[in-house]
């Protein structure tokens, strides 16, 4: 057999135990207690090392345009960094445009990610235009090509109206899919950003003014109210408010089969962050908020009301996000001209599994939000998100003794700063196995370019809040 | 003096007790307990009476032009009607017209109104246009006219989208004015109406099934939350359901100045009533809701957080809502071709009365739901609302024991039907008085074309859910 | 006529305006707008004053043995110090003994107050002993004589348990009576003295942490949950904290007739205050609670589900304050040895006042909570509670534009220091009017010793959350 | 090795996968996918069948002393039909008696059930007596000899007072102990009794009626709050009511290790059994409750607050339950001279993986709520509660689709009547292993008398609502 890692600590969604792992073409094969090292071709001793299931991270924004440009990491740089983070798996947003199908739409980014990807992954589909009748029927093509998550925009130009979404959520639910969405208040957040220019307040603070608490509250409050009336499950992404929290708790609470993501960003830094004089690399959508939000968050995560962590990564150079102050042609900026979007993938991982090494969650609790429930509410649970006999090894080696603190020279992606330089982790990756392969080992990447390959995800039906 | 009222028994939204009350010039100049009847040209002896204000009726709609037609009552008809009811003050809602500025709708329609109205009366107005600054600068100069509140229609073709309503909130709030809210999900509504029509689902039944509770009540909340990012009062008009009632209990509990009205016809009906053989005559807008509905916002009458009663008073002839079956043009109908509305305007206060003196209520709930917290919410409790020194004379003699069971041919309007055909009461108006004179006595209208007067209503400001 | 007061503006519950007010013969006969000024013997001119019902004190202990000694007040020096700040009726406590019918321990104590009184009153029976069926027929008994408002206390020693609590509450719904409550959970209370007591912590800190939020807060949910139970209506007596609020404000949002008192003590003081140098000198209990529950308290003063403030008024000396440092005995003492209570009767309706005159609350509310909802709760709103025609001239002529710093030394009790030392109000009452008779002007006492009268209330009933 | 099963679809709390468990020295040595059967003594095919941990029976009352008589089972028919139904570890209580220390009292049912246990188990102790030092620091020594858990009563004679609740929850929780508890009002259940009893209300429906909703309610919302106020964990044993639900739920929503057990009885039954001609075989305590709460249950079972399932399994015999009509003596019953308590042992794991199988919760919440949870809220899970390496073979091999009908003569007990009668179950354990033997099969009870082994439990720390 082609490897055994011996002597570590096997972590799962429910339980830390000692056993050994036995891993074959790709596969776990088998987990025990006393094998014959000579069966395998290579043995890793775990001794005092955590065993983990690699990330999945189910929602990444690699080589998007966006605001005029395209975001820093491609699917390369955006995978190699995530291997070294302990992620194996990436979940890409796919835009539809318009009067495309959802599996063309699919099939032109797979085209562009499946030479580059040096992990796994797959898509959901940010969903603009069902205006036809094949449009519509093209949702099921798309579950049928194993991608059956898909998300809608409640903010942005080309956000969805609420019957919209609500169609969605409708046919969604008929062919076995799910409906992620990116909650704002359109038209309040349009308000409020023509109303601050006009007052001359320009900087990234109102940023986060104009996308304050209650804009995003409203929104996902909104979506629930959508989803129940609908009778649909819905995934609210990014999660970042305390009123949200709220909403999607009441409504579980209910049985309904609402989830929620939140993202390390909104964890670990409020919205005070925009006072910063570089506030504009903070410059996400929907923005960090405040305290309150923040410990409404964890304390959603502890009771577990919060479903999956995810990095929404989306990275911009410090050139780029300058263009909040002088654009790109020249002219004054603002913050509506700072490209929305900050670096995450490498980070995840690492930071909410030092947050349990240092008691604020289990590491049970980190691997389910990071591993086993994204692999559930996506539709990749037979395959991955746990350390499990027959699933991928996508195994991640933690050493929860290791201190590292975050620097952007040590990150593995192609951006010239992160949000999260200084911060300081207990605990690290050492190794990082995808379907068995080392890529990532003692801070190294070691993966291949287009090793990586797309998951073909099952239908998803869910009739509470299982998770 | 003119008018000495002796005997009866007062009713104040706090208390009732037994005086006498000296009316002169319009006004309640006296009340106490030893006039001399001889300084009086009329002595009326309300032994065994119940002396209430007359009732404000805060939403009609007289002579709306309305899906191809008129409502049938027009100021004549339905403020004839509403004195026979005990009302002597009704609001009635203008419609501004696109690029009209406020005040210019209001005198269009006080125009129609002043020769006609047989009651006092003022006006909300309903905002549909605040394109320019001009307009938006209009909703100024209406409250130095005296008219204070507004409306936004979340629904229909010219509702306005979440950011104009913020906007007006926003406003109001600065120049002393309250928004009003009918609150129903437009585009939710839409998808479901196109849905059923579809499926060939055209009765009255539908009309209810594609506004349901979670129709309005995701707008309901919807309104809240934007009310309480604007930092600004609000009233949702004809509120009808659980979920909406959960919504302005929640904030007014957090202290939030959210109001709330609702009408007899969902204190009385539910969405059953959509199942009988003429269910099209109960087609209004928002429709009755369930019985869960009508519970909690029974409850909410109980506990306080519902703060009026009003009518939405807008019939319709019985051959106008057979349009539902074959449309005017002769081609089939369906529930969106039945003019939307129902008669109410001489039923409120009975009916409101009855329910207290069967015990559900107070008399002086009654009264403060109907007559005392609509004349502060609307600017007009210096003038109207209470039997207090100092404000007009509109009285309502009230018989407790007399039964009365509704019948049109009973009613005082122009309409020749009524929802609330045979429903029966207990206790009824036996005398109102506007302003001191009599408008109706023992069955008969006794008011005069034209006699009414517009209320100037004042600046309204609200700190908290005092009401 | 006796009495005419003019040009003021009269504050009800719900309204403010501008009337004058005839008295005669001890009750208001008249309001009105035009009177005579020569039918009066005597006229005070109100100009730019407000026009109060005195307030009535639904919470007193005067001349109360307890701890060794006497609540320095007894009834003269009490309600001497009552009219001197608008109250002119209080609510004093008979504390039944063991065996002793309740008629027969008002008797006893009215037997006293009767000659001392200088403003109406009433008791509230402290219930301790229903051991037999003739002492539980007795409540009935005490209800004829005109005191149907009971109270069970659920700490101390003669604390009752939970199934006579119960078996209070049942009998008190039959018999037309209220029962009051002192909620903190006595045996949690008992672990914390002996525990903080075997630690060695004996300062006035200690009071308050072995009566924290949820020792309160439990006993108040007990409290209300009991009640809801015996289908009965509750009184929760000086309620200090945020869980309280919680359970009362559920119960009334659900129709149950549950009311809460508090006290200015708890709007204006936190638990701070044990840590100052006489931190004794506030010890009572319930003591202060955090800001939390102050911020609660103040909440559910503005959204209604706080029903009435009176004042726990118990004085004590400085010197036996002081037991807890030295016992009377002369040897050590502590926090248990301090006797509980504090002087507030003539500081309740200024203080309550001055809130509203910054704003805090309305002139409308302060009145509600001061005057017209005990009236109403305790059966005495057909006597007082209110400036209405009918009821007894309880005025209080109020001055929103003095500017007056609250010092033991202006008050007029027999207590040597006062908590509210130092505190600046802004307006104070200028004349209490007692039965149209003047009992308080310009800061002096006018009235006299013995004549106040016991006011005989009616039952009581309750059918929701009314108020 | 000693066995193999192979084919068997595994079931753990979070997933269902096919994979092939290897037990030897029995443990579970290893789980994988191409085991040599010829390494094994025995080979088990699961082909079709669900492999499942045993069951862990957190509640039972065996050979207890109650009401005059023993419970029907004694160890060895308990743990005999615990093992036929697929529970391989059974919680009894051990009643501490007046000033006997912990293990003194565990040793003596120590002694008892050593002999009798056919499956394994272990105890929590009813606290009853801690009035001095030694008592008190017995706890610890339970702790220290393997029962880290404990129980106390708020009813029944030797119930314990809310102070000394509150000194079990502190010293518990310093040392590492989980505190249990039977939550009903005990003074107001007895003043009911006393009051029905007067009343001539003798049958089983008042037994309801003394212990009702509310009654149940006002106890768990009470123990709640203690434990909130101790900053300790809670179990709270037979939760049955929705009261009690929402008391826990927003504790756990807040993050306090709070924990419900509810049991079969309460899935299945509400009060209207009570109602049945022998109504009487169904009185336990807490008793069945109404509907509402009953789905107020299943609700928090699906969302995940109930954390358990037990089954309180204490049987009497017909003739025992036959003393609510005519007592042992001869002289005339009623609801209380009825022992309290009902078979189970027996039933629960079937009867919620039959609910699991008919798709009212998943396989996997079946075992969470049965194994798994128990495992980790009493300590053994390094030793029991999941299909993983490493732990005690214990294992249910379960057929999903075999039809069983409950029928007592079925059941493996010594009891007479079972109020499970006549239930209709999908699916059934067709065959048992405790730690690797075999110990049930094809409805044949196969185990030993006494080869039970007593688990030692380690310590208790729960930081939040993890479980």
């Amino acid at each position: 057999m082609d490897l055994l890692i011996k002597n570590g600590t096997i972590v799962t969604a429910t339980e830390m135990y000692k056993a050994d792992i036995a891993v074959d073409k790709e596969k776990i094969v088998n987990i025990g207690c006393s094998f014959n090292e000579s069966d395998f071709d290579e043995v890793v001793d775990a001794s005092g090392k955590l065993v983990l299931p690699g990330a999945i991270d189910g929602h990444t924004h690699l080589a998007l345009e966006f605001g005029g440009t395209i975001s820093t990491d491609d699917y390369y740089a955006g995978t190699r960094s995530a291997a070294c983070g302990g992620t194996t798996t990436v979940f890409d947003f796919v835009n539809q445009a318009e009067g495309e199908k959802m599996v063309d739409a699919i099939k032109r980014r797979e085209a562009i990610a499946c030479n580059d990807v040096a992990v796994d992954y797959s898509f959901h589909v940010a969903v603009y235009d069902i205006s036809t009748e094949e449009l519509m029927d093209s949702l099921e093509e798309s579950v049928e090509y194993g991608v059956p998550s898909f998300k809608v925009f409640m903010v942005y130009d080309n956000g969805v109206d609420d019957g919209t979404f609500f169609k969605v959520l409708s046919r969604a639910k008929e062919i076995g899919a799910l409906v992620g969405v990116h909650a704002e208040n359109k038209t309040v957040n349009e308000y409020l950003i023509d109303k601050y220019l006009k007052e001359g307040k320009t900087d990234a603070w109102w940023h986060y003014m104009a996308k304050n608490e209650r804009v995003e509250g409203e929104a996902d409050t909104r979506a629930v109210n959508l989803a129940i009336m609908a009778d649909a499950p819905l995934y609210i992404a990014h999660l970042a408010d305390e009123q949200g929290v709220k909403a999607v708790t009441e409504a579980r609470l209910k049985g309904y089969p609402v989830f929620a993501e939140t993202c390390p960003q909104y964890l670990n830094f409020t919205s005070e962050v925009y006072k910063r004089e570089r506030g504009r690399d903070f410059v996400c959508s929907p923005p960090m908020k405040d305290q309150a939000s923040q410990d409404a968050i964890w304390e959603a995560i502890t009771n577990g009301n919060i479903t999956t962590v995810a990095t929404d990564h989306c990275p911009f150079l410090k050139a780029e996000k300058d263009w909040g102050i002088v654009k790109k042609d020249g002219t004054p900026g603002n913050f509506t001209t700072i490209p929305n979007g900050c670096a995450g993938i490498e980070n995840m991982y690492p930071y909410i599994l030092s947050e349990a090494n240092k008691g604020r969650i289990s590491f049970s609790k980190a691997v389910e939000l990071c591993a086993t429930n994204p692999s559930k509410l996506f539709g990749l649970d037979d395959q991955k998100g746990a350390i499990r006999v027959g699933l991928d090894a996508d195994i991640v080696i933690y050493d929860p003794e290791k201190e590292f603190t975050i620097t952007n020279d040590k990150m593995h992606g192609d951006t010239d700063h992160t949000i999260w330089e200084g911060i300081e982790l207990k605990g690290y990756p050492e190794a990082t196995y995808c379907r068995g392969n080392l890529v990532f080992k003692d801070g190294e990447f070691l993966g291949k370019r287009g090793a990586g390959k797309r998951v073909k995800c099952h239908k998803l039906h869910f009739d509470g809040p299982s998770l």
